[in-house]
């Protein structure tokens, strides 16, 4: 065992011999940023060992500078510990979070309120030797006409008799679907919670609610603490892949995520834990594998299927979860591989089977996931996004935190670009809203075409005003865009630029997104105009500059900005929907069997498609 | 602790200071005559204290004689241990159990196979991109037919892929219900199988049946060791109202009997018990609530109200029962408080719903179960007949074991009854059969008159033959009948004498049961020879000399032999077939909310049917 002292905390850690330093600190929970899930591919972990630094090796300080090597910076995920180090974590390495969306931005009616879990105060007729019922039948029969298939473990019956006894007959029951998990003397409604979550690959945000009133009482959230095995579902499935005690690793540290939060709420509305009976939640499919402990292995792969998909109910306690000792998980159930809970959530937060007008959903993140339709038919389809709108593979990518640039426009007084930034600091990076303005900004400008392609310096140079000329750098990959001198960044290490890769990046991502849109529209057979609304989902989504999404083409060109409507994060209106009413969860149980998947991978048109859609409007005319 | 050495055993076990040797026995494996339960009134319990025996106390030595108590005799469940002890068990009062009846006497149809657990060997097409369904709905949908509603746990979900891969997608699924409980690589049918049993108060029997073929396998029969806590429901359910700790003890002792049986089983047919899912059992309402661990007080007094009575589905594993960890046990459902599973189960055995003619069904033991009707109309009723069928509150009542006089006739030609007895032993004592026999003699020859009334010593000389003159000797209460000098019997301690208070016990007995027939009678308006059949079942039932029952009186007097037929164990055909077909649960469960229960206490004509049912035939001429 060795000692890491990690700077700036000033927290020693106990270290095995050989585990990464990487590792380590996400024991100990002190988040490292990482998008390949410590492979050292990503170089988001980079590190400063401060005395006695580890000679350099090609995979540990992979797309460092030789400035950077000779001060001890590493990548955290390729450092195994054989001595004692002291480490500091450059702000940019740290894992924060991000900006947690938790409203959803589209006014939501809520159902009435019909929760799984509800109470009974009922006053028995006492028995008599005319009226001989059993116990329990006695019990049942005052809740019939909500309860005609009521059933009751042995625990529960074995106090029914002396609670009934006690109470001269007048008890609350409460009856978690159909099923009677207590009864208590006298009257004792009103003591009855249940918990909403939003489980993201990045981001868990819970809802406590009374399921007395429907009233919502108090909310939290958590960055997933999975994110130290990748930021991407695949890298969490990889993980998971390697065995069970990786998948209970990663079950463990999700559901210690949804604890803290079930906990963080009740202490903010003076509730117990112990009076919470009921959980829903909408994840991806992966995620929702991963909640329950089961290997996802087989959605990473073609032909991509996941091990269950329905919509599923196991006790808290199956899981890990400690609230009341009866309470349920319900998990919003998934379509397919790629579109899962949090989207069939979506669906039913939009009410989105029961429009008359014809709708496009678009959940823009990693995975763009698109379904099209109203009342009489809905499809559905994947595009595998990538990371890029999150910030990985972005040479300066950062997640949504302070310090990294979210805007990016063109001063014409100035004939030079401007940036803000989160919470106005100095830049560190960009983050995917900023990418989506800066490259908009670009092409508004002339600094890129409309194939993508960065102008070259010597091009620059005749097209565009000095200032902008002077931000296109040489490089060996096409050139490089420069945003921010190192001196006037935040850590002062490197040059803030997007490159011509990261260009790229985005037109894949947004291209993917597009072509299914696009595809969509295809297997439906209509065109942009005919679209009602394009409702755009997700805590990411809800940041895009509407104006520059339209400007880099992701979305048709018949697409326009009035149609755009930003719903917010409806992954948690449908989970909230489903724990206050039980209609709700026949309604997206039902859905979720209906919405026809369009396998994209699997159509021959695709490729063209794709093709096509990473290229930026304009480009037709090149 | 002190040392206890019980003969003729010779075994030693420890006793807790203060414990009763009444109790320790019963911990340490050696069962003791009881029919009170150990509160000191059967005097069933009685041992020889061959050393050092406690000083006599009212209670220690209750019905002993002086010269009883001088040898040391005392009743067991009094004598509290202070010191080590050597104790003689004499044969008496030694409880080894009876003749147990296993085979039903009617010829039983049984259902079509369709047992609530099944395997299905199905080989699924493989995952391709234009076929996406998840593992489970793959599997799911290739026995759709059979498993529309299909279900599964997050265990057998977490393994679910890796089988299918491993295995080709072809595999052995196992079904419990709706619930996938198990899949398997290859072809692994034929491995399922089950138990059904009839949990008597006396005699528990166990049948091991596989699922696969229907067949019966094995089968393993057990004395009821809750007997330790009195012989009667009322005993136990006053030991299992002390506390939870005594329910948990006669919930272990019945489900250990239970284990047994299923082990003895699987050994006779070389079966793991592992592969056990499913147990059905019949039993009535209070031993299902014992089984079940819940405390059946309130049954036991007015207005005699079970906690549960609906069928109970609950996991093995729940009640301590270890077979397949996915086991089952599936109790049968109870119509009321006294008439339980083991009714219901009668019920089905005898198709008594479906038939078209009037039948009568009794089940004549400690409570006789009286069910009249047919497929339009059922109702039933439960006549308290009281232990006295079963030797208990006899003076000299033995249960039906060797050595018990089991038939009892007049010899015309040595003018002088004639006793036989079980095995052929010296006599020890009356068994209920031997008692029906005897009394229905008595009546034959005049020694009682049809009141009941033994006749004194004066009337006998002038109206009986000599021989049995000699036998009615004269007592405090009314007279006795010697039926064995004490040297001949078998342990020469006492004469073998029917008290007049036994006669009268009798009489209780049967009058209880005559009571409950001649109500439901009444009750559904028809005659004694309006019936088709009067069926009688139960293990006792089977014994009844069907003459001296009609002597005796216990049916109406227009009901004759040819209607009566002995339909044996017949609680144990209805748990087999609940056990091989689901059809007939939903019939049973049916069934048991269908039939009228007439409470008999709750009539007022109760009283005056009772004290006319107590006679004997020719009474009215009196």
């Amino acid at each position: 065992m060795f000692k890491v002292t990690i700077h700036p905390d000033n927290k020693t850690i106990e270290v095995l011999e050989g585990e990464t330093i990487f590792a380590a600190c996400c024991r100990a929970g002190i988040l490292i940023q990482s998008a390949c899930g410590g492979v050292g591919t990503c170089t988001k972990c980079v590190v400063q060992i401060k005395e006695k630094a580890p000679p350099a090796s090609a995979a540990g300080v992979r797309n460092l500078s030789c400035a950077e090597i000779e001060q001890g910076f590493r990548l955290s995920c390729q450092i195994k510990v054989h001595q004692d180090l002291v480490v500091d974590i450059p702000p940019g390495s740290r894992f924060y979070g991000e900006q947690i969306l938790t409203v959803g931005g589209c006014a939501v009616i809520m159902p009435d309120l019909d929760p799984n879990v509800r109470q009974y105060h009922v006053h028995l007729p006492e028995p008599h030797i005319e009226d001989q019922a059993s116990d329990f039948d006695r019990l049942a029969r005052a809740i019939v006409e909500e309860e005609p298939r009521l059933e009751a473990g042995l625990e529960q019956l074995r106090e029914l008799a002396d609670v009934l006894r006690e109470s001269d007959f007048k008890v609350t029951a409460t009856v978690c679907g159909r099923r009677l998990i207590k009864t208590e003397v006298g009257n004792t409604r009103g003591t009855i919670y249940g918990l909403a979550y939003d489980i993201g690959t990045t981001t868990c945000v819970g809802y406590l609610i009374d399921l007395t009133t429907g009233k919502e009482l108090a909310l939290a959230s958590r960055s997933n603490p999975q994110a130290a095995y990748g930021h991407d579902v695949l890298a969490r499935g990889d993980h998971a892949d390697k065995g069970p005690e990786q998948r209970r690793e990663l079950q463990e540290l999700i559901v210690g995520c949804m604890q803290d939060i079930a906990e963080e709420c009740c202490r903010k509305a003076h509730v117990s834990p112990e009076e919470c009976y009921e959980v829903t939640f909408g994840g991806n499919t992966i995620m929702t594998h991963l909640v329950f402990g089961m290997n996802p292995r087989h959605i990473t792969v073609s032909p991509f299927t996941p091990i269950w998909s329905r919509a599923s109910k196991v006790p808290a306690l199956e899981i890990g979860l400690k609230l009341s000792r009866w309470a349920r998980v319900y998990a919003l159930p998934c379509v397919g591989g790629y579109i899962g809970g949090d989207i069939t959530s979506g669906i039913i937060a939009a009410d989105l089977e029961k429009r008359e007008d014809l709708t496009l959903f678009v959940d823009v993140g990693t995975n763009g996931e698109i379904i099209l339709g109203n009342k009489d038919r809905l499809i559905g389809c994947a595009a595998p996004a990538g990371p890029a709108f999150e910030g990985a593979k972005i040479s300066c990518g950062l997640r949504a935190m302070s310090g990294a640039v979210d805007k990016v426009s063109f001063n014409p007084e100035t004939e030079d670009l401007e940036l803000h930034t989160i919470g106005n600091h100095a830049p560190r990076g960009v983050c995917g809203t900023g990418l989506i303005d800066a490259v908009a900004t670009f092409l508004e400008v002339g600094m890129i075409d409309p194939s993508g392609r960065v102008l070259e310096p010597e091009e620059a140079k005749e097209k565009l005003p000095p200032k902008l000329a002077a931000r296109i750098l040489p490089n060996d990959n096409g050139s490089d865009i420069l945003l921010a001198s190192k001196e006037r960044t935040l850590e002062k290490r490197r040059d803030l630029v997007l490159t011509q890769r990261d260009i790229r990046e985005l037109q894949l991502a947004k291209g993917a997104i597009r072509a299914g849109v696009d595809m969509a529209l295809k297997v439906y057979g209509v065109s942009g105009d005919q679209l009602k609304k394009v409702l755009i989902a997700g805590g990411f989504g809800n940041y895009i500059n509407p104006a520059a999404a339209l400007a880099i083409g992701l979305f048709p060109p018949d697409v326009t900005q009035d149609q755009l409507e930003f719903i917010g994060n409806s992954a948690a209106v449908g989970a909230k929907k489903c724990l206050v009413s039980r209609a709700e969860r026949v309604r997206i149980e039902r859905l979720a069997r209906s919405v026809e998947y369009i396998e994209l991978s699997g159509r021959p048109d695709f490729a063209d498609v794709f093709m096509t859609a990473m290229l930026f409007p304009g480009a037709e005319s090149l």
